[in-house]
């Protein structure tokens, strides 16, 4: 059996790839090299203030790792081999100072047979390039547009200029027999109505000989299939399962893991090697809406709009969800802990869809282990994003290897839903389009490799939607009025921005920038002023729209973070009201990777719920009644109106209801209507009467709609809205002046 | 070297593949055995009347081709093969009744080795299979959705449902040397600014051994390039050009071309075998127009309108064209002579683009070639259309192999532009999209074998347009009307009918069916009723509409061709000017494969040019005068407004011009006004004022507005409307009579 054997590496700098470093430090692996240099030469926190711009002189520098192979017994013909999931990024592997590999690309495994080159005691070393860029452009994104390094962290909206690079994944080496498994896997095609399954095995052995024995486990570990074959090198074999159970997205049904299990043994029957594989039987498909035609109904005719309603084992599902990002700017400390609180979170949200968006890398392992567990769909995007990716020969032959990698490990997982080429790149700020090669090859690989999974050039493609990520648009509009006019096929991004809680701004801006914000400084470094269009995200005029001067730090988050989450509500539900030719409702974006002083995010850094969190998980309920209501702010004498409507995601019908919408002013409780609503079919939604009320004269205050259906508590909504009247009481006390006259 | 020896066949048909035929006729090879049986027995002519429907029969037979090898020399280790373009379209090979070889799929050449099944005498047999039909569906395209077999000949809006097959490309025996090219192709990549060339040079042959002698030709005939290598079975090479002489479409600069000559020698020097490439040496991507995000512009924000504006050798431009079909319903009979008079009058036409639809085959050799020659490039479709074909693994199978032999040919003609997956396959009555598996497999197999040439999916895209068909539409609007309110990239389809002329109509339609024409009976047969939406493709009640009952045939078919002529002009002007948001002006259709009654084309069946083409040549000039009308029926008292325009296409300036326009009038001529135009600049065009006059009181008649550039007759334009005044003259006897009183 394989043995393995950690190594504990150095790391220091040098500025050319064969230079000696002057200093090594204690290197972290997983980890990032700048991380380490930072924290042993006590670096103040890079979440601080601006502190994140101490780290700028290490994109240009060689990073060297070092370590020495320990005491290591390897007998007859066992071999040794190097072996990680990804460098980041541009590096070679060097033995006793010979130069073994050179590679480009971080989401390729290296897997380096050493055993000619080392003995107890031999020197590797890894030397990581400085971070790729274009020479010649300004310090943002569009430097990362010639490479497939992940162009997040060259600066974006809502994350700080700063590249990490070096051993993200784990690094060891192997002591393996002659003989192993170098990989076997599983592939699968539902039959019979999603009731059976053809499999598909392929092993591959370092050496043909022995025998390999491959079991499927079902979910209580009892073997349902079992096949043996002698150990060719190449073995490719078909079986049939003739009874599956599906797995399902979060809340559609359970999310059943098989395990198939392929060990090789030796002429003796001694076991050799083991590879374990997780299967979910899961079909998906990207559908047309039933009204996808509608924008080619006249002369000159149009196309229809791009598919993109997610069929699961056959059924129409609505999507919601959001837009992750990694978790942490230092990709290499993120942990499976990491990932597991902020997915568990997202499946309490009732989300059943990730959009991983193309400017971030594609997550660890453990990630999608992670989907596959708690039944969170994956839209994987490459790592493209809002630049112009042109196919020179170099980039296409990058990209060629690094997204077979990706597909080829990330193919495996039951959660892995669509492949996409990136993030907005069918967009004036990113000039590509149908003809670039770059997405030419994606697609290509794609359908080579993983024909059954949709790809996607881009998101928004046509009918989809991207934006805005404002409550209060520039012309005035806010997102209760915009939303309903709005007939997207799939909202696939928006945001409405709220602030960090008091505490993690105390921990990030210096105490005298603390309040009133302003731009400049910590906050405009951690994205409150000038990240985006207008005072983004603090937008303080909006909230001064609102609610006036805000007099202290924390009247200013909660009212930021109050807006956040009436946002959301406004979107998220009316983007399910507009079923089935809408089905998709994706947020931007879920988490962040450190923190902000102001963000569109549900979770602040380490996973913090804010309360837009909260009531977007109100809002994604699978059955509930909702009101639509077209404006945010109320007057006198206006018809406040809400449009009723019982939405049901699953695929049981809701039983009848009573729904009572009653309305609760300064003056009392209203019931604006009853509704007695029949059954609601499954994966439908209903729409009932309006409840409609003349606001009369009152104080400014917060308008309360409550929309309860009997008996049901956990089918009820609550709504808020602001009610402004600057003339309540002058007249009452200009009549009273008068009467005095 | 090589010897051909041709073969002679008979055919006859039967009931099952392996069933004897009772008789068997003459065959014509290249040619179809329907056509075949139809001329032996005296069937009368299939383009008059409904006699088409007496073919109906032969679409489930088996065809069965026989003939018997000539007395062949062949000597020491020579070899014979059987070989052939294409056989239509599922068939078997046998020779002495051993079956040699299975194939669907009409694309893929036949290149077999029977050196060890024949002998002088040997009864070589294809059997052709039955039309390919999904069973269970009525008699049209529908059936064809599972095949790779054209859908046209199932029946369409302008063509018979009559469906041909066998042996429609050349077929002979060739008796090789054992060691022969198979295959020699070079490709390039344009470099330096468009000023040389990386040449790929790959050779295949039947053995190893010997030398490969590798020249380039240039236009003269003159040896630039020259390379020599020991034969190896499997070589390739790359070679430097380092001046290269163009190749432009028509009007844009020469056609030229250079030949490579792939040689093949034994170790004493002599010649085995040799191979020719025609090359002509041409640049093209499709390319956003500068407005294509004009659709994103609004949140919730979308995607660029997709890219189809043509840039050749780095030059925008506009495509002038028209929608090819293949010029025979009996492919088999198709030559070089067809091909060449319709695409010279294509090029007399100031055409640079053909279109050719996917509802047809992918043309023989020599229309490629002729494209070649003239400057007219190709957007070549795969062969689906308007069906949904859907990803069976027996389809895909099918299409991989089918698709990979159609690229692996064409891509060798500089004249190929465009590949594209199909007609109309995003629109509800196709009901594919983006995940449909067909055509990812042809955009990957398109990207892998010929990268640097665009793929489409389909046509329309986002922004392209389909349509009308006819000139004045349901909600009584004409083309002019319509037309300038359009704002799309590429009206890549549209269309105006007309009639054919009389003598045409006389030879296809009973004398007593003649006149008036009537639906049902040989008028429809020949789809000038019921064809498509309302009276397609008569149109009566617009003829009436517009001229009253007509009396003659000749009257009215004088009248639907005035229409046609004048709708054409409208929308080839229109399209036009409105470059460069819009850079694709391609009418439907442009020729006919039988005489139609009456059709959307600019050539009748034989390519004899109706007025419509002479009036589309008018308006595709490269530098022309334009004038904007934005209706074609005018009143008394309206204010004719005619916006003035200089159009250039061409990459030289169009030099200052003084413009006259002229109305001529029932009263005379008016110069209506003169526009100073300043220098037009290279592929652009400029608007000029409007010339402006308020119709008075005339009889009925044509209103001729003539646009003259002074000393530039060529450039000068002249357009015809109509005027129609049913009162006039009424007042005048009413006041006449009132005087009489």
């Amino acid at each position: 059996m394989v043995k393995k054997i950690p190594l504990s590496f150095r790391v220091g700098f040098a500025p050319a790839a064969d230079a000696v470093p002057e200093e090594f430090v204690p290197a972290s692996v997983p980890g990032n090299a700048q991380l380490d240099w930072a924290n042993a030469h006590g670096y103040p926190d890079y979440r601080f203030a601006d502190n994140f711009r101490l780290f700028s002189w290490m994109e240009d520098v060689f990073w060297v790792y070092k370590a020495r192979i320990p005491a290591t017994e390897v007998s007859g013909d066992e071999r040794v081999f190097f072996t990680t999931a990804g460098i980041d990024y541009e590096f070679e592997i060097l033995a006793d100072g010979e130069r073994l590999l050179y590679q480009e690309g971080m989401f390729t495994p290296v897997d380096l047979d050493l055993t000619a080159y080392v003995k107890s005691g031999t020197e590797l070393t890894v030397v990581v390039y400085p971070a790729p860029k274009i020479p010649g452009l300004p310090a943002d994104r569009s430097q990362a547009a010639a490479s497939v390094k992940p162009p997040v962290s060259y600066g974006w909206d809502w994350h700080p200029r700063l590249i990490p690079s070096g051993l993200y994944e784990e690094v060891r080496l192997e002591v393996r027999p002659a003989s192993f498994i170098r990989d076997a896997e599983t592939r699968y095609l539902l039959t019979d109505g999603y009731r059976k399954a053809d499999l598909t095995v392929d092993v591959s052995l370092s050496r043909p000989g022995g025998r390999v024995r491959w079991t499927l486990l079902d979910k209580k570990g009892e073997a349902v299939l079992c096949e043996e074959r002698p150990g060719e090198e190449s073995l490719s074999f078909s079986l049939k399962l003739p009874e599956v159970e599906l797995w399902w997205p979060n809340e559609f049904g359970e999310q059943t893991l098989y395990t198939a299990v392929t060990e090789l043994f030796d002429p003796l029957g001694n076991k050799l090697d083991e590879k374990r594989q997780r299967i979910g039987f899961k079909d998906l498909e990207l559908k047309m809406h039933p009204r996808a035609g509608m924008d080619a109904e006249t002369f000159p005719k149009g196309r229809n709009h791009a598919p993109v309603q997610m069929m699961v084992n056959g059924r129409r599902i609505f999507a919601k969800g959001s837009n992750w990002v990694h978790p942490e700017i230092f990709i290499g400390t993120i942990t499976r802990e990491t990932y597991e609180k902020q997915i568990e979170l997202a499946k309490e949200a009732h989300f059943n869809l990730f959009r991983v968006w193309g400017g971030g890398i594609v997550n660890k392992e453990s990630f999608f282990d992670l989907c596959d567990e708690k039944g969170i769909l994956v839209w994987q995007e490459f790592p493209l994003a809002c630049n112009n990716y042109v196919g020179t020969p170099h980039y296409l032959k990058i990209l060629d290897r690094e997204s077979e990698s990706i597909i080829r490990r990330v193919r495996r997982h039951v959660s892995l839903a669509i492949w996409c080429g990136g993030n907005e790149l069918f967009n004036d700020w990113s000039g590509m389009d149908e003809q670039s090669l770059a997405l030419r090859l994606l697609a290509s690989n794609c359908y080579r490799m993983d024909p059954m999974r949709p790809y996607m050039n881009t998101s928004p493609l046509f009918g989809m939607g991207h934006g805005n990520y404002v409550f209060r648009y520039p012309d005035g509009r806010d997102v209760y009025e915009v939303m309903p006019s709005c007939r997207r096929s799939a909202y696939t991004e928006f945001g409405c921005p709220g602030m960090s809680d008091p505490d993690i701004l105390r921990s990030i801006i210096p105490g005298e920038e603390l309040f009133p914000p302003k731009p400049g400084g910590a906050y405009e470094a951690h994205h409150a002023f000038g990240a985006w269009e207008g005072n983004t995200w603090l937008c303080p005029e909006t909230v001064e729209y609102y609610f006036g001067e805000s007099r202290t730090l924390e009247e200013l988050v909660e009212r930021t973070q109050f807006l956040q989450a009436r946002g959301y509500v406004a979107i998220f539900e009316e983007a399910r009201r507009q079923w089935p030719v809408s089905s998709m409702s994706l947020n931007w974006c879920y988490n962040e990777p450190w923190p902000s002083a102001a963000n569109n995010n549900l979770l602040s850094y380490g996973g913090r719920p804010k309360p837009a969190y909260y009531a977007v998980k109100e809002s994604c309920r699978p059955q509930m009644v909702s009101a639509r209501v077209r404006k945010f702010l109320w007057k006198k004498g206006e018809l406040f109106t809400a449009e009723l409507f019982l939405l049901n995601d699953l695929f049981d019908a809701l039983p009848a209801q009573r729904v009572r919408a009653v309305l609760r002013l300064p003056d009392g409780e209203r019931e604006l209507c009853l509704w007695n609503a029949p059954e609601t079919a499954p994966t439908s939604h209903q729409e009932g009467p309006a409840a409609i009320l003349r606001l009369g004269d009152y104080a400014d205050c917060t308008l309360t709609l409550s929309v309860e259906a009997e008996g049901r508590p956990e089918l009820s909504s609550v709504y808020e809205f602001l009610y402004r009247n600057p003339e309540h009481g002058k007249e009452k006390s200009e009549g009273a002046a008068a009467l005095n006259q």
